[in-house]
This record gives C-alpha cells, sequence and structure tokens, in this order.
C-alpha cells in the first residue's frame, strides 16, 4: 500500500490513481463492499492534493466501480464485470431515455411488463388473441411443406425467389404491380423500418410521423440519429411539410390503411393529395400497411398501388393475419433501393429464416393464406361489433368513437381529459390493461386505444365494465 | 430564367445556386439528359464569378445529380429519385470501403459473384455442400412438430424458453452449465456479433482480433465505430494487449477452435493462458464457437467452460451444422449482457423465427442433432482426408499444411509468395474459385483457404488439379 502515484509518467496523476484504484478492485484486494480509505487518507498516502484524489474517486463513481453512502463514506460498488460490459452506447440510452418522455415510458414499461401476467384483462394489445391465430392449420401445412438443399442454405440477399414471386402475385390484387426484383424479404416490418434508418437516410435527416404513431416507429430513427417530427394531416399539411423541410432530405413515415393507434383509414382524395405533396417536395414516402388486409370491406388501394415514380418504400408482413412467430415481412421499392437494403440486411443477420419463408410462401401460393384472412376477418368484426354494442350501452355520455372499418382498434375519445396516469394505474389495480392516448402523443388525455382483437369476448366484456366504473368516478 | 442569387440571403451564394439548379431538375424544366449552360453563361446570368458557378457544380455532380460528359458538357443524369434514396448513411460507407483494402474489397465481390454461378469449382466456400444438409431428415421433421398458439406469437425478449432449456442441457456436454436465463436466442451468430457491436461498447472502444480473422466479424465493430486491431497470439499477448488497451474499453473477439480460415484449434494450455490474461486485464471475450461440433475428436472444451467470472460471451449457432437457413443462434452470457442484448434484439426484429426455433428445439431435444452430427463429422472426415489425399501427391514441394481436426478448412501455406490477385484470376478463369490469404490479411500472399465441405469430390479432385497446374507455372 505504500504505492504513489509516478510524476514522470505520460498518464495524468489522477488517471493513475484510478488506474491503481481499478487493480485493488481487480485483484480483489478491494473486494465488493470495500469502504476505502477517505480523501484525506488517500491524498496523503499518494502524495498528491486531495483535488487531484477528488477528480478520480468522481471518476471512478461515474463509471460505476465506487458507491457513496451519505454520511457513512465511499465504498466498491457490486462487480466490476457489470461496468465493464453493461456500459451502454450512450447514444443509444440516450435516445432511448431521451426520446420518450418519461411518463410515457414508465406507462410503456408497465404496460410490457403486466401483459406477461396471467390473469391481467388486456384492452389495448395489438396482436391477434392465440384463439385467432390459425396454429392448427399452419401445424397441418407444416406436413405439406417439401424443402430444397439450395433453399435451407444461405440465402440470397433478397430473400426466397420462391416467396418473392408469389408476392408479386399476391400484391397484383392490391394494385401494386411488381417484380421479384423490387422486393425485399424481412424479418417483419419492424426490421425494415430499422434497415431505412441505417440504410437510406443520413444522421440529421427528418422523419415526418402522423400526430400519435405507432410507438416503434419512433426508436429506430432516433436511434439512427433523425430527428422524428409529428405533423398533423388536412389541408395544411403541404404548407407545413414545405416549411420544415428546406433543404433537409426528408422522409414521411405513414400507416394510411387502419392506422395505429387510431384505426383510421385515409380516403382516396388524402391519399393522393399526399402523394402529390410528397411527389412535389421530394419526400420519400414509407407506407407501413401491415393491416390492409384486415379491412373489413375491401376497396381502397395502397398509396403504393399510386405510385408511378418509385417514390413509394411498400411494408407488408404476416404478423398481424397469420402469425407474428413467423417474422416474415417484405418491402417494396425501387431496385437500388433494395440492393441497398439488402446488402445491409445480409450484413446484419444473413436473411431471414428459409423455414418461414417456406410457409409463407406455401401459405399464400395455395390460397391457405386468403382462405385464412377471410375467417380472420370475420371473427374479428364479431368481435368488433360485440365491443360496439357495450360501447353503445355504457360510453355514451363519456366518450365518442368511429365505427371501425377493420384491424384491431377503436380509438376511444374521452370527452373530458380524464385518460392520465393516474386513471391507468387505477385501472391496473382492478386488474385491467390500458393502452392510454399520452404514450402516443404526451398532451393527448383524451384517448385510449382499445383493441377488440387480443381479449376474449368475456373478457372484453368485464374489461369494458370495469373501465366504465372507473372512468365514471372521473 | 432572370433570378439571381440574393446577396442579404444567410445561404452563400454557391449553395443558393445550388437549390436553384435543383428546383428546376424538380420542377423538371431541366428533365434528365438536359444540357445545361456552361459555366460562362450561367455565371453571367447569376452575376456571379465563375468560381462561384464551377464550386456549386461540382457538388451537384458529386449528389449525382449532374453527368459530365468530356467535351459535350455538363448533363442532368438520371432521375434524382436515385440521389435522394440512394444517399447512403455516409459513416457506413465509408466503414465499408474504408476498412477492407480496395484489392480484398474487389476479390470479394468477385468471390461473392462466382458463388452464384452454376459451373465454377467452389474451393473454397465456407458452408456445406447441400448434399451433406439433411434436407429430407428436416422435412420429415417438420411433420413432428406440434405447435401451440402461445409459441407463435410475439416472443418473449430472450426466445423460446423450450429451445434455451433443452439448450442448457445440451451445452452441458460441452462443460458449459447454465441456466434459461442466461441465454439469448439469435437469428445467426453474426447476429449475435451486431448486437454485442451495438449494445455493449462505446465508440472508439477496441476489439482485438487473431489476424487473419472471419470477414464478417471486421464490419458489425467498425461500423458501430469500434476500432479493430489484430493481435498474434503466443507469448506476447499478454504484454502486446496490456500497451494496446491502455484505458480504452476493449474486448477480444476469438474462435479458438476449428477457427476460420486457419481451421486451427487452440491447445487447453492456451485457452487457459488467454483467458487469464484477458481475465486480469479486464477484456471481455467473445467466444464464437459455431465449428466446435465439427471436431473429429472432441475432448477440448469451449473457454467458456474455464469461466467462473463471467468473462466469457458465447456464440453458438446451428449454421454450420444443420442448415444456415434456419437463422438460430445463441448467446451465454451474465443477466445483464443478455437483458441488454435481448432489449435490442426486440427493437430491431421482435424475436427470431418462432418456427426455426421450434425445430432447433425439436432436433436438440430428442437426439435428432446429435444423430446428425456423428453423421455429418463422418462425412466431413471422408472429405477431409480424399483432400489431403490429393495435397499428398501434388502439393508437398509447392505448400505446407496441418492435418484438419474437424470444421471445413484447410489453410494452405505455399512456400513461395505467390498467392495474389493474378493468382486468383488465372484459377477463375478456368472456373477454380479460392478465397485467398490476402482477404483475410492484406500483406498475406502465402495461404488459401481451401474448403472441403462445400465442392463434391469430383469437383475438389479437378479444382486442385487446375490449382496445381496453375500454381506450378509460378
Ligand atoms: C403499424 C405497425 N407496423 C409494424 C408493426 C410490426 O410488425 P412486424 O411484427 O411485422 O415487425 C406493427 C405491430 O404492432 C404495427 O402496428
Ligand atoms: C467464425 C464464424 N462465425 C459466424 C459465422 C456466421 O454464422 P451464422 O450463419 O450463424 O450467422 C460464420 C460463417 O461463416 C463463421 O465462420
Amino acid at each position: 500500500m505504500d504505492w504513489k502515484p509516478n510524476t514522470d509518467s505520460h498518464l495524468t496523476l489522477h488517471d493513475q490513481i484510478i488506474d491503481w484504484i481499478k487493480e485493488r478492485i481487480e485483484k480483489g484486494d478491494w473486494c465488493v463492499g470495500t469502504k476505502i480509505p477517505t480523501q484525506r487518507q488517500l491524498a496523503a498516502q499518494f502524495n498528491v492534493n486531495r483535488s487531484t484524489v477528488q477528480l478520480a474517486l468522481d471518476e471512478l463513481r461515474a463509471e460505476g466501480l465506487l458507491q457513496s453512502k451519505r454520511g457513512s463514506g465511499v465504498f466498491v460498488s457490486n462487480s466490476s464485470w457489470n461496468v465493464l460490459v453493461n456500459k451502454t452506447n450512450p447514444n443509444w440510452q440516450q435516445y432511448i431515455e431521451g426520446s420518450v418522455h418519461e411518463p410515457n415510458y414508465h406507462t410503456i414499461q408497465l404496460i410490457n411488463q403486466y401483459e406477461q401476467v396471467d390473469h391481467i384483462i388486456r384492452l389495448g394489445t395489438g396482436e391477434l388473441s392465440p384463439d385467432l391465430l390459425p396454429t392448427k392449420q399452419l401445424e397441418e401445412s407444416l406436413k405439406e411443406i417439401s424443402l430444397e438443399s439450395k433453399a435451407i442454405g444461405y440465402s440470397s440477399p433478397r430473400g426466397s425467389k420462391a416467396l418473392r414471386t408469389t408476392l408479386c402475385t399476391y400484391l397484383k390484387k392490391k394494385g401494386i404491380y411488381t417484380t421479384p426484383e423490387n422486393i425485399l424479404i424481412v424479418s417483419g416490418a419492424l426490421q425494415a423500418l430499422q434497415l431505412i434508418a441505417v440504410g437510406l437516410l443520413e444522421k440529421g435527416s427528418l422523419v415526418f410521423q402522423e400526430q400519435s404513431s405507432y410507438l416503434n416507429s419512433v426508436h429506430p430513427f432516433q436511434s439512427a440519429g433523425m430527428r422524428v417530427m409529428s405533423v398533423l394531416r388536412g389541408k395544411n399539411l403541404p404548407e407545413h411539410l414545405r416549411r420544415l423541410k428546406k433543404n433537409k432530405q426528408s422522409l414521411f413515415y405513414c400507416v394510411p390503411t387502419l392506422h395505429n393507434p387510431t384505426g383510421y383509414s385515409w380516403t382516396l382524395e388524402e391519399r393522393i393529395a399526399f402523394y402529390q405533396t410528397c411527389k412535389e417536395l421530394q419526400i420519400p414516402i414509407i407506407e407501413d400497411d401491415v393491416y390492409h388486409e384486415l379491412l373489413f370491406t375491401s376497396g381502397i388501394e395502397p398509396i403504393k398501388a399510386l405510385d408511378t415514380s418509385g417514390q413509394v418504400l411498400y411494408i407488408g408482413s404476416v404478423s398481424k393475419t397469420l402469425s407474428p412467430g413467423l417474422r416474415i415481412g417484405w418491402v417494396v421499392a425501387p431496385p437500388p433501393v433494395i440492393e441497398r437494403l439488402a446488402d445491409i440486411k445480409m450484413q446484419t443477420d444473413y436473411g431471414s429464416s428459409a423455414f418461414s419463408q417456406e410457409i409463407v410462401a406455401h401459405w399464400l401460393s395455395t390460397g391457405l393464406y386468403e382462405n385464412h384472412l377471410g375467417q380472420l376477418r370475420e371473427q374479428l368484426k364479431i368481435r368488433a361489433e360485440f365491443v360496439e354494442k357495450i360501447l353503445y350501452q355504457k360510453f355514451q355520455s363519456l366518450a365518442n368513437w368511429e365505427k371501425p372499418e377493420g384491424g384491431f382498434f377503436i380509438w376511444l375519445k374521452f370527452k373530458k381529459p380524464i385518460v392520465n396516469k393516474a386513471l391507468f394505474l387505477n385501472l391496473l389495480k382492478r386488474n385491467v390493461l390500458i393502452n392510454p392516448g399520452y404514450i402516443y402523443e404526451t398532451r393527448d388525455l383524451y384517448h385510449i386505444r382499445l383493441s377488440y382483437a387480443y381479449a376474449s369476448l368475456e373478457e372484453l366484456e368485464k374489461g369494458l365494465d370495469i373501465l366504465f366504473e372507473v372512468c365514471s368516478e372521473y
């Protein structure tokens, strides 16, 4: 213990002290929980100023190796391993924490946590109930799949040719005419957003989104250094976009069909006007169309169907229709974009599961998929009507809503701003989990995203009863 | 056309000119192929110096909006869309191109390209031949898979519990005792590297690797802003690491068993010494162990089996043994690391294919996997011996090599530095594709990575004949 820092070293005195203390901890001389000598004692031992010791201790504290306990001194904190490897890429963490307002973030964590709890009634969950997944048919279909050796090796960059080819046929029915070269198979729509964020945009680019937007559409862009800006659709949008864009590279992320969380679908006129504006301003569009299959009355086509200039990057997926566990989605875009995204995908995960791709290709090409979709829409419609009936009976004086046109959600709007964290927590106490509007847009205290897709009819009824009781108290 | 830049603007004159020209192109006033006025004409029109015009045109050319044709002037180049969306994240592109030496990079591109061509003899391909994949058995096994609704929904962050549980049993046989909480299922070993790169390390961290390393182990780290440093194993390693590390955060990526590209396996003594050094220097280890199953004689245990301090992040995968198309791998690490990586994985792709996970769990838990491994090792051994025999007959005067202990590769070392780009191209002319040593380490003109795993015995024989002929000419 008679070590002293070397004044001739190229390292500063406090860096040497840091190294020495780290060595003590590593070697176990000072094990976890050890109270270390006071600043005064250390300064005397090292023959340096107290301020030098303080600098070193502050840094070690910041690194998490040391820990002050008020009034009782400085201690060696938990295993240095944690400190060493659990250091987070600071930008990443900063984005995650900085981007989402504190209260939202905590609510989202609670939602994620309570979604794992068994007896909770999940009124907000944006996924198909296990009952609605065609589990048995999927199991059956596995028996019909024939594999080729080539198909289960490393994949070609764009993904299975068979799947891309059958997708072309499938997409025609939505008015999208494309070729396998314009398609990239991805591991779900979320991965598509991720690839676009890192592959196509410069740091500092603007990503426009509608106010109240799909939660996971924010992080990928922010983490990659883009700025996400909320805008309101409507007459002023073109002028607004023009003003915001200036000379910046930018992009518009939208969910024009059965939007998450609002459930709203844009009219044809809105689509055309929006497409024209973006074309004029040279703002590429990401059209996230994962709910399109779930329109109760088909008819409206994706914006991509209007696209003559390669302005739209179109994203689809089977997560909302067949099984999220397949992790299969697709991007339709001009070849240079596809090549770029494919290249990054190969560098990240070498392609999506060949087995999942085979299964999806099988379901698409045999018509199993469309058969299933017909049934699924019927089921969802029954659920939607069930919930609407309850809403009519109980909530008319409290809230407004629009008749759902498909998908999972009703965007219930209360007449008073009662949807705050207290309401969320009160409901949680009664085992009802909701997705409050403020997680999508901080200032929104009016909305709840009701999902009729997840909970059983019984649970929906019970959950809405409790919701009614709790809301009535406000 | 009587516009002039505004000298009172906050924008520079040349920036205003750039914007004006862009507007012309966007509005279609100047469509693709239009010849634009000369610098002299533009300078006169804008009432600025020619050098200002030149600056603006240079920038537009660099952006790809304009194009010079020698002797005939400057033209509007292809669709501005390409320019707009195909703009690459500059760092990414820079890393890719900056990191890998030009000649390597071109060779790698040629390899990727010619691997798609049918009649090429692939002497270097690091993947199982379609003949060695258990395609029919996999197809059969699909019939035995029973699915549960819960399993095909959105996954829990760490991946299938069933798979993680059966992996624990499996890993015991390698001396790794762990629990499902310490395991993260990933979409292949490459994704594990990607997650570690973005999730655990600060920008500027050092990533140590052995000289000549797995090609795809460099990009993920470099793209995330880490510095990759090659080191040589051996007696000097501890001193060398100590000197390089200084106070920097760092990590050692290694493939201690059947290394790619050398095929070499570290001895137990080497493993112990290495582990101790890294522990002492607080350098976490990434042990990439994707080839372990392919040791012809089992016995040596992974470094992870020595790990008492949670120092080792252990990576495995079924890509080299069962099917790369499954895209299933795993990381074994302390819980805080697993949580962190799982969190990022959820934000990137929401988990790996549930179907692939079911298949791997089935193969592991029924013993199908180990049965298959036994057969696969036999097949690979036959192939290795076949190639060795040819080497003995023909290459003794030209090169040295070590008897392979398993895996795919023989690291053939020529006595003279003849393995240059010319040799590579000469072989390609004769339809033989090799992986030359210089793609793994720029200055290495001695080695070829021979793979006996991919080409058929016939092709191996023919390819080696041609290799011999071409090399003899040197
Ligand atoms: C609008 C939207 N896009 C994408 C996703 C994610 O889809 P995937 O499971 O295909 O990644 C969701 C899921 O909630 C969504 O609501
Ligand atoms: C050492 C090493 N690690 C990882 C990989 C990639 O494995 P996976 O297909 O599981 O991503 C390879 C494949 O070439 C490899 O050689």
